[in-house]
């Protein structure tokens, strides 16, 4: 299909179509400089990393800062006390010092509590966490509800510590301060909105999740001076906890959210993924299916209970049709929560392309709606309007587009939306909201009431 | 099965099981003949072609003929002037004539305007329409809606046709006259009604449709001096404009319409196929369905709004239930649309299959109803009845027969028809028809209210 | 899974985890020894045979009785005269007798009325039945509803028999009497009830239904003096007749009855099998589902009108939700109705092993129920509840416990039952049910009003 359509049905302007593949490699590329800037920053699911993150991105699109204090109840959660760290090392008493949260910070294991002490090797060990399959990775541990501390280390440095007496120095902090959430609101025709939730409180992992973190930037980016029907959330905090908190401070107006998007491990090399609301066929499940069938190797995934933050919005008392878009599925991508997910690991064609996909995303979920024919006794005279060859008589196949326009024509009773008519119609979603344009110029289709 | 039946439930006296072999035959060859007499008329949407025609199908049940003129609105259409055609050649200076609407109607675009004119070769080239992948057939082509000209030649002479200047005649009349439309009821018990449509349209093309107008004729010669429950409408008229015509002029009695069938290149060796209606589970559906499982290859197509005239009965405005019977399926049926739909490629034996299986088809519609069981409380006493029989412990397998009579009593509840009952215990419609006439002779099933 | 529950959600207690093999293994070879001593005895659907069976049933579990007079209408049917027999036999004129009731009581075709006299062979010839294609097996064979007579005898008896005059002696009585209907109720928490049925008007065959009642009987014995939510009723009675009769005198409670099963033909070394109900999808249904996907080989039939006694309980007039456990698929097990249907071709092991399967499915209804989330925004915190593990980051997959948990909390909105989760999260029900149990304990799931 070609469809130089530049706007929405009613005037908005940002149809995909107009995006070169040159733009998106350039969009990739800028994505995975940002990435790279954030990578060295220690996040948690608080503390002055989380800030200085929020901060970089606010550089991108302006970002409204909500700091919520130590101690607020958040449902059946409380917000904890905040955390920071400035430095951490074991060393023999030799002098070596064989693990330093300056070199890197999944060393630490997050939201650990002070220590400065003399240990035995012995007594040392059960305080390491490390990944005897992958020898050479720093695993990323947490215990954030449990006061307690730890280390993570290569198993190849656990292996050759040497007996002997270690100085164990975690300087860190926990105390009363708050959880920070950064929102960035695209305002739109209507105030229904689309969510966008990408978590912050990972530290030097690049898959999970700066790329999701970089993307809903970048996303929130193109819309900026853009007519669109809804407006677009972004929201970048802090996981479970912070959509947990996001959400007990927003009740009162959840019901504005119509589709949401989760945002997670976009970077890597394996195909898009989509997994389904819990209701498994909102409008976003929908939208994302016509998109994803362009993708190779694409996959919609029905909605499981674990995972990511769709998991709080999809729970019982909020059901948002929120969806996640990500590519490596959990449980299956080795280097998740290890040091090996760095940015040398991210591909900025993977992001770039996810950018995309969530903006055709979108796309989808602003035209479609619902159409009257009106002209709705018999078919009406295509031809005429110069939307039907005027020779008869030929039988060489329909065109697409021709079929396209029939089907809208045939469907569209005031019930169905341009997505019923291109699912129905084993349709590319676009060519039915092009043809449903002509047929609304020719006076033939009309927004249903 | 044997059943001997020859009345409906109520009484009616048509089913099929007294059809035999021979009298199909018959009827195939009957069929083939007219269809061979009206093969050489040049029809098109309107003028003298259309009106010999009906004059002919009168011949076998009589027709209501209406008369639209021209210039009358029909919805979104305008009934278009008449057309008729005396002759039309192309002759080159050298007085060969190569190309004579006498020899061949398709020669002509239809709805051609009069020329009068000489031209050189490269001037006429445009003009004509050919088919270079069949060099020896004929196209068919037409201009309804735009006054225009033009010839239809095979790809061999026009390749031959040689240098030089031409004459070019078209002795054509475009002028206000009217569409004709051929009418006959076949008056049933109520008057809900079973819409029968053929198009009538195509000049010396004998698949499509002269097989579909020559069934429709023969089915409605089999009803006359039958009863049934049903009245049955047959409507000859031309494609599209014709049965957008006739719709405009009906819409206060559409709402007796119960069930439809268009029927359409029915002369050929393919399959039995069968297009459900847009909402794809009409009753007619299910009865073509169970009717189309007895012949080998047929198939159940799902509804597309391009074919035939059953796109504008199941329009939006309409939706009336009314589903296409036909073999070739458009587009994959090189000949159509060409001369060589001739009427030597129809065999009388298709013609005779296609009335038969239409025939079956209102049967099942006929004898389609709702029951209750007499007796539901348990199983009745079927043995005492001479429904069972009566020395019991055989386990040999229970014959289909007893399945069937057991099955109704299970299944009959009021809310069922036996088009549920057959389809849900993937029996025999027939089977499950003669069943329900012994449980109602005997006693155990009565029409539900 | 290793669930020591041994108690249900509100404090029943008879979860069939408890139940070792050892337990299984001894109640099969107890049922085994039961079913050996009911076999000689001379059933029919009604007279002394069946008083006799439910005689030594009530030696298990106490049974009431009841007697219903001959003549008494039962919906459609009416209770027959009762039947008893003393001897029979056919006795050569040379003295030797060829076929003795004595020595199988298969060898009179059940509800014989009395004959003696002398007939040719050719007379008698008629009146023999047999298996031509199982020369040495006695098929079963009844006349209940019509008056007659008639002897079952092998195939090779029959061919052996010899020219000449035999004495035909059938000492049997057709008397204004009774039907015998035995019944066990175990009084649960509530008066809704579990149906229990098995046929016992069967002669000296074993599996066919011999193994059906004593697994029901061992099932009554099992809940005595367990606590249940259902309370629980087992009828004993003749086929068809029986079940009808039962159901027209208790017409007035019927809507008790939430759940049912016939059990026939359980002891055959077949896979077990479930015909579904009527409506296909009842809680017994997907109950019965749940626990034979443990078993392997074993099916889910859907309903049909033949078979046992579950298809008066599905009839039009009553619709209970009453399945059918079973083995051996009727018309697919050759040795039904005949002499083959022995006590050794019986396996203990098979009885222990449906007896288990039906407990489960009872623990399955008795542990179904719909639950609330108490914290249904977003996930509680289930690691301070000590439901999830305190150290964070591992994605070394979820264990099925927790994607237990997290599916309960979020499905449970008052209005899914544990097998619609289990079911949607594709989860074993013992598993889901253990952890609904444990989220009830730790406050965060309440059974829904």
């Amino acid at each position: 299909m070609n469809t130089n359509a530049t706007t929405g049905v009613d005037g908005t302007s940002f149809l995909t179509a107009c995006l070169t593949d040159k733009e998106v490699e350039q969009a990739g590329e800028a994505m995975h400089d940002l990435l790279c800037r954030l990578f060295p920053i220690c996040r948690s699911i608080s503390g002055p990393g989380v800030r200085e993150t929020l901060k970089q991105i606010a550089g991108v699109v302006p970002l409204a800062i909500t700091e919520l204090p130590t101690g607020t109840p958040v449902f059946d959660w409380t917000i904890p006390r905040e955390w920071s760290i400035d430095e951490a090392y074991i060393e023999h008493e030799n002098g070596t010092r064989y693990v330093d949260f300056q070199e890197n910070n999944l060393h630490v294991v997050s939201y650990s509590k002070p220590v400065d002490q003399w240990m035995a090797l012995d007594e040392l060990m059960p305080r390491l966490h490390s990944l005897p399959n992958h020898p050479d990775w720093i695993p990323y541990r947490t215990t954030y509800y449990k006061e307690d501390w730890g280390f993570c280390v290569s198993e190849q440095v656990k292996r050759r510590l040497p007996a002997g007496r270690y100085h164990v120095v975690i300087r860190s902090r926990l105390y009363d301060g708050s959880l920070t959430i950064g929102e960035h609101l695209h305002a739109g025709q209507t105030d229904d909105e689309v969510l966008v939730f990408s978590h912050t409180c990972h530290p030097s992992l690049a898959n999970d999740n700066l790329s999701g973190v970089v993307v809903a930037a970048w996303l929130a980016a193109f819309l900026v001076g853009r007519v669109t029907r809804y407006s677009y959330r972004f929201v970048f905090a802090p996981a479970t906890i912070g959509s947990i908190a996001w959400l007990s401070q927003h009740e009162d107006r959840l019901h504005k959210i119509r589709h949401g998007l989760v945002l997670a491990m976009l970077g890597d090399d394996g195909p898009l993924r989509y997994q389904r609301t819990c209701g498994g066929n909102a409008i976003i499940d929908r939208a994302a299916a016509a998109v994803l069938r362009h993708y190779p190797s694409s996959e919609m995934l029905a909605f499981a209970p674990w995972g990511f933050d769709e998991r709080q919005f999809n729970s019982v008392g909020f059901r948002l049709p929120v969806g996640r878009l990500t590519r490596a599925l959990s449980g299956h991508y080795p280097q998740e929560h290890t040091s090996a997910d760095a940015p040398t690991a991210v591909l900025p064609s993977a992001l770039g392309e996810a950018w995309r996909a969530c903006l055709r995303i979108f796309e989808v979920v602003e035209l479609d709606r619902r159409f009257d024919n009106l002209a709705p006794k018999g078919e009406p005279q295509l031809g005429r309007r110069g939307l039907y060859r005027q020779t008869g008589g030929h039988y060489d196949g329909v065109p697409e587009r021709t079929l396209a326009l029939l089907w809208l024509l045939n469907q569209c009773d005031g019930s169905k939306t341009l997505l019923d008519v291109a699912e129905h119609a084993l349709l590319d979603f676009q060519l039915v909201a092009h043809c449903a344009r002509e047929l609304e110029q020719a006076g033939l289709l009309t927004p249903a009431a």
